[in-house]
C-alpha cells in the first residue's frame, strides 16, 4: 500500500462516500492516480463536476457521471429515478452545458425487486428528462442476487455541448457568492423520510433539473458569471470549501442571508445539524463578478426555481481555502465535515 | 401495470439480468418506454450497444454505458477493474468508435471493502486504459452500508468519435459471419473461479480491449464490414439472434468451424453447457460482405487478439430472425436462452 493519508485506513468506511474531506482523500490519493489527462481539455485531476473536451469550432463536450444509491428510493419531492436524471443534468449545467445532448442510464436491480415500483421510477425518469429537455440515449440493465444489492441503484452519465465552460476554480477576490434558493431541503427530507423523526413538519426535497435556470443566469451574467458548483453531498459548506481551495481565495458567508425554510431550520436545530452541511439537489452556488450580480439575481428571481436566490457571501484574498461564517455577531471558521452526516443521501 | 409480456412477472428475477430474451423484454417493454429519440442519430430504441449522435463535419459521437457486477471480482485473466474498462471500450468499438475519447467511472463500494483490493482494481483500470489508448476523464464514488452491496460495483460510460458508425442491424443475405477468436473463455473462467469445479483445467477469461483489433478490421474491410456485435452475456447465440432479428436475415452457423479451446470445450461438455451460450469479453462477431472476407481475416490474424479468427457462418434470406446450427451432420435451430446460465458474469 502506497497510500499516504489513507494509510490510517485499511478499509472503506461510510465517510468515504460522504462527499467531504474523506471522499476527496480517497479520490485524490487513490482513485485518480495514474490516469492520463485527456489530450485536450481537462479531466479527472481537476476534480470538477465533470470533464471538458474541446471538439473544435469553439465548442466543448462536457461529460459527467453519478451513481445514485439514495435510501429510501421514494421520498417527499421525488424518487431515485427523478434524482438520477436531475443530478446528472445539474452536473452538466454547473459546467455550462445547459443544453443536455443526452444521458446514459444503467440500472442495477436486486432479484425480487417490484416491477410496479420499477415502473414508477421509470416514469419519473421520463418526466425528468422532459423537464430538462433531454432524453436517455443508451442504457444497461444488471440484476444481482437477493441481499447482494439494496433494491435498486441507478447510474447516469450525461453529455452536452457548450461554448462556455464554467469551472468551480475560477473565483477571485471581490466576487459575490449567490445561492439559487433555500438550502438543506433535500437532506432534511431524506433524513425525515428515513427515520420517523416525529417532527410534524413538511420537509420536501428540492430535487429539480437546474439547466433552464442556469441558462438564464449565464445569459444574464455572461463572462461575469465566474464559477459554479452545486452543493450536493456535504452541502454548501463542502462546495464552498472546494471552490475556495481550488480558486485560492477565502469565502465569507453572511449567515443571516442564507435562505433556509422554517421547517428545515427548526428540524436542523432540533437535531443539532448545520443546514450548511446538509445536501441539496436543486440548488447552485454561483460566483459572480460584482458588476453583474443584479442582472444575475434578476434572471434567477424570474425563474420558478430561483425565486429565493440570494447573495450569501463574498470572496476575499486572505485565508485562501477557508470558508468564514459571519453570523452577524462575529466570525468563525465554517468547518467542512469529514463526510455527509447522512449516508446514501443521493 | 401496463406491461404485456412482463405481466406474468411482478418482480425482477435473475433472468432479467442475463442478457437474453428476458432482459430484452424488461428493457423493451418497460425501461425504454417514453424516452424520446435524440433529435438526430439514434438512441435507446435501436437497442444497439450504444447511441450515435451526429455532431457535424461527418462525425458522430458514440456513447455507451455498462455497470459491472461480476463475481468474483478477481478471476483468472482479469478483475472487475480491467473488465469495466474493456467492456465499455469494446461497446464503443463495436459501433466504430475505435478511437476512445474518454470514459467516466463511477465506483460503488461496500463499507468495509479492503483498500488494498481497491488499489489493485484501480491499477488494473489504469493499465486497461493504457492498453486501449484512453483514460478516465471524470468519476463518482459512493459508499453503501455493510450488506447493502456485495463489495464493489463499477459503472463506466464511454464516448468516442467516428466517421463510420457500425450497426448490428445491417446484415444482409450472403454476408459472412466472422468471430475474432475462441468463444466461451470468459464465462467458463468465471464459472470455474466461482465454484470449485475440480476440472483441473486452465480456464482463463479473454477480457481484453478490442479497439485496436477492430480498427484494423475496419481499415481492411471498409464499407464491406457490414455489422458488428460483441457476444457478451448470452454468448454468441444471443448476439447472433439479436443481429438476425434486427437485420431481418437468417444466420447459419457452421458449428465445426467455431473456434473453442479444448479446456472450454471439455468443461462445457462436462457441465452440459453450450459454449455458444457462454459469455465472452474479448471477442467480436463481424458481418462481412463476401468480397472483403479475406482482407478482414488477414487483418485479424495479424493482430495478437485475432489469431484464432474464423468464418463461422453466413446469412440467408430465409428464416429471418433465426439462428440455425449446422452441426456437420444436420441442421437445428440454435435456441436463444432466456438468460445467461450464470448470473453476474460481467
Amino acid at each position: 500500500m502506497s497510500i499516504s493519508t489513507l494509510a490510517r485506513d485499511t478499509r472503506v468506511a461510510m465517510k468515504h462516500g460522504g462527499g467531504g474531506r474523506a471522499t476527496r482523500s480517497l479520490i485524490g490519493e487513490l482513485l485518480i492516480r495514474g490516469f492520463d489527462e485527456p489530450a485536450r481539455g481537462f479531466g479527472l485531476s481537476a476534480l470538477d463536476d465533470g470533464a471538458a473536451i474541446p471538439i473544435g469550432d469553439g465548442q466543448s463536450l462536457i461529460v459527467t457521471t453519478d451513481s445514485h444509491v439514495i435510501k429510501p428510493i421514494e421520498f417527499p419531492g421525488g424518487d431515485i429515478g427523478w434524482l438520477s436524471i436531475c443530478g446528472t443534468v445539474n452536473d452538466l449545467a454547473m459546467m455550462g452545458a445547459t443544453d443536455v445532448a443526452g444521458l446514459t442510464c444503467s440500472v442495477i436491480l436486486e432479484d425480487g425487486f417490484s416491477l410496479e415500483v420499477l415502473e414508477r421510477i421509470h416514469e419519473s425518469m421520463v418526466e425528468a428528462c422532459r423537464a430538462a429537455g433531454t432524453t436517455v440515449v443508451t442504457g444497461d440493465t444488471k440484476v444481482m442476487g437477493r441481499g447482494e444489492i439494496d433494491g435498486i441503484v441507478i447510474n447516469t452519465a450525461g453529455f452536452g455541448f457548450t461554448r462556455r465552460v464554467v469551472r468551480d476554480c475560477t473565483l477571485r477576490a471581490g466576487d459575490l457568492i449567490v445561492v439559487t434558493g433555500t438550502v438543506g431541503d433535500h437532506g432534511m427530507a431524506i433524513m425525515s423520510a428515513r427515520h420517523d423523526l416525529g417532527l410534524g413538519m413538511s420537509l420536501v426535497s428540492d430535487v429539480a433539473p437546474l439547466n433552464g435556470l442556469i441558462a438564464a443566469a449565464m445569459r444574464a451574467g455572461g463572462d461575469a458569471l465566474a464559477a459554479m458548483k452545486d452543493p450536493t453531498r456535504g452541502g454548501v459548506a463542502s462546495a464552498l470549501h472546494e471552490m475556495a481551495t481550488k480558486s485560492g481565495v477565502g469565502i465569507v458567508v453572511d449567515e443571516p442571508f442564507v435562505p433556509i425554510r422554517d421547517a428545515v431550520r427548526s428540524s436542523c436545530e432540533m437535531l443539532g445539524v448545520d443546514p450548511l452541511q446538509v445536501a441539496n439537489e436543486g440548488k447552485a452556488l454561483i460566483g459572480v463578478r460584482p458588476e453583474a450580480v443584479d442582472r444575475v439575481l434578476d434572471a434567477l428571481h424570474s425563474h420558478t426555481l430561483g425565486r429565493d436566490a440570494a447573495v450569501i457571501g463574498h470572496c476575499i484574498s486572505e485565508h485562501a481555502g477557508s470558508v468564514i461564517l459571519d453570523t452577524g455577531f462575529g466570525r468563525r471558521l465554517l468547518i467542512e465535515s469529514d463526510g455527509e452526516p447522512l449516508p446514501r443521501i443521493c
